[in-house]
């Protein structure tokens, strides 16, 4: 049990410490069941009138209000929520160095200690960055290069060669540099064509589970720094994912398409390939951008054929009239 | 090979027999190629005058007519059938207690006698209950509590504290718990929340294969019993699925919707999140629940944007007329 | 590193040689970096300035133009590099016979020399052809047959009593052979129709990352010769795949339908059951066939509903003046 100070827990949150800072607090908790020393959280002033009487030796909210808890001011309370979640609960990276005695771990891997490979993982002729936990029958190729404090969940995959940067997290059965779907027409045969390039995910990138991202042709597939993928993601060969992007479960994009910065993919929303995503843009569920359609600017998008959300949002309504109803 | 009495299985369907309740029968067959220690079904009356000629001895069928095969009369043949081929083919669960040298099983994991572990599968400190089989490459993890009579297929994923009742099914390659999709924005970086929560698996769910259950935030993700979900379905933090619900392949529900009991949702089907679906509401594929359209009561919907099926169908036949043709 | 006549690949690809055939070429390599030992590849008129002055030893290009390389001018570009990218960058199949020490297999599994089963694999009691190469964490089931020179990737899963054909691939995590979505509903429950049947994968298949086959209720769910699944792709229970059949990421097609030779599916279009769509059928992104609506010839479709090509973009255009704007 991890046990900190209400000042220290100030300065993770870059809060503003209202009250006692010297109590000592050990995990977090809600209003209702929190004990003196656990720190609550207030999401909203409809809370205040219980959190004036909780028994939370702190809480983090986003302005002051009457209490007898020791109170830590936030800018956002979301935010510092999930610092302080962290701070208790850190993800279960490599703190010694440890090598299930089931795992495989090919004789000339470099693994900067500590590392943790574990129950029948696979780790080929590759180098791995200290903190980093391969878990339970994930597998790392030969010639891959991860960083730190990744975390790769059970039977998740990174092929051979594949770059991975520091605080990679992996969900299950993920995998990361399968070939992309590439082939010439030989009369009516598909002749397949050796997807000779790779995969690199920057730093603080999150795939989801089942999620695949395939190595490029020649080139580079290319996930940038702190992007975040659900579950059930396609990303195909050679694409270039920008910064800080989130894409919802079964979000796919085609081969070659370059996605800008700060982009949001709502779920089971189809980008198709060779084309150029302006940063921040947004794309509500299930919205399909097809080839004939460019997106020029940033916005909001939306719809089978994709426009700007508040125009099909009008022609919802259209189409609901010629439904016959609402 | 298992040898049974025609009246033995007519009280397994609960049936009705005409003829001899002494054959015996050791296996399921079609008409054309039955032997007479084969049970076969008849499914519409085309096929009585086949069945009036076929050497099956027994035969399951939803009304009397002339055979000289003992016949097993049944409100529905096709529980039936699912009932009779169940018996003769039963799922690979653990009979003897078996552990697969390659596997690794935690010192402190507490099996229920029997239990089978696969090759290179990995059970953590978890608790398994008796007749469950953990296949090839699977993975438990620690604080999980499986019931009795489950089987997890190859490389299914398990997560940490996950609870899961008996008689469940894992296809190959699915995930239940994986980490839910949630992070909070500081800037323009996501901060990750860290999901605290787990899922309950209840009796008798089935999940497809690559199919991925995301645990809760804090609390649970709920799959209600007897609930069935096909391959490559979402289902995101902090949902409760009912109960005797069908998702099938590629239906994806965003974190804390509420599903109703007996929901059948199709193909790729959409549903977004924070939403309340009542019980008995049928989707067809690919229709699309945004935020903006609550779904009030129960009955068929349909479409992108969704509307109450009829109507949906209406407007399909006037999007034709205007693409100037059916 | 292999080294090769600019002769024999002229032959590998029957093209047609300019220049010196006894030039010795190692491997691919841009028209910008190449060396003297390098082939490089011209795809358009616009590059032969370029080639002209490259240090390529050999090109290949679709037509005759002044360069002091070797020239193998080939009918098909893309063709004639695939082939030889894949002649310098051959697939990883089994060269020598190599169980890896921390594999299982089963005692009486026949595996015809030489067959490579990397860590952690699980091989049954299964037949598997020489040159197939298992790679870490794969599983195939008991009573299996796996033709020659296939490649199963990382964590890819084979059913019991599969038959996969030669040179098939199976990309990581991919299922074939899961059990198909049958269920027979007596009063609101579901009851499991066990799944007896299997899948048959004809030679030349190539099978995406977390892309799942059910196998058959009784009778076998068949993937034609040549076939090329991408990522996330299901097919369900009982379908018939021709030959030379495309379909991208995210493609479903639901049980029983009959898909025929050459189709194409592109990302996310879904297929009902009980279809049968015609050979030479081409699908856009997202399109949706739902039971409606039969398709009774070739052509190229596209939408929701879907419709002949032509006709659905008409209907956007329209559906777009709706919205208010393009």
């Amino acid at each position: 049990m991890t046990e900190v100070t209400v000042a220290s827990l100030t300065e993770l949150v870059a809060g503003r410490l209202i009250g006692d800072g010297e109590r000592r607090v050990v995990g977090l908790a809600d209003l209702r069941t929190a004990r003196s020393d656990n720190i609550g959280f207030v999401r909203h002033p409809r809370y205040y009138e219980m959190a004036a009487t909780t028994e939370a030796g702190a809480l983090l909210a986003a302005e002051e209000f009457p209490t007898k808890a020791s109170l830590i001011v936030v800018k956002d309370v979301d935010v510092a929520y999930a610092k302080v979640a962290m701070f208790f609960h850190p993800l279960p990276l490599a703190t010694t160095h440890d090598i299930h005695p089931t795992a495989s771990v090919h004789p000339e891997a470099e693994l900067e200690q500590p590392v943790k490979v574990g129950a029948n993982a696979s780790v080929g002729k590759c180098k791995i960055g200290a903190g980093t936990a391969v878990m339970a029958g994930a597998s790392v190729g030969d010639g891959a290069v991860v960083g730190k404090d990744c975390l790769f969940h059970p039977n998740s995959c990174v092929g051979h060669d594949v770059v991975v940067g520091d605080r990679v997290i992996l969900q299950p059965n993920s995998v990361v540099g399968s070939d992309g779907f590439g082939y010439a027409r030989e009369g009516a045969t598909w002749i397949k064509v050796p997807q000779l390039g790779t995969v690199v995910l920057k730093d603080d990138v999150e795939v989801g589970s089942n999620t695949a991202i395939d190595r490029g042709t020649l080139g580079v597939t290319t996930i940038g720094r702190g992007t975040k993928l659900d579950n059930m993601v396609h990303i195909a060969h050679n694409c270039t994912i920008g910064e800080d992007v989130v894409m919802a479960a079964g979000a796919m994009v085609a081969g070659s398409t370059v996605i800008g910065d700060r982009c949001a993919l709502a779920g089971q929303v189809g980008i198709a390939g060779h084309l150029n995503i302006p940063s921040d843009c947004r794309f509500a569920g299930d919205t399909v951008v097809l080839k004939d359609k460019n997106i020029e600017q940033n916005g909001d998008y939306m719809g089978h054929p994709v426009m700007e959300k508040r125009k099909y949002l009008r022609l919802m309504r259209e189409m609901r009239k010629l439904g016959g109803g609402k």
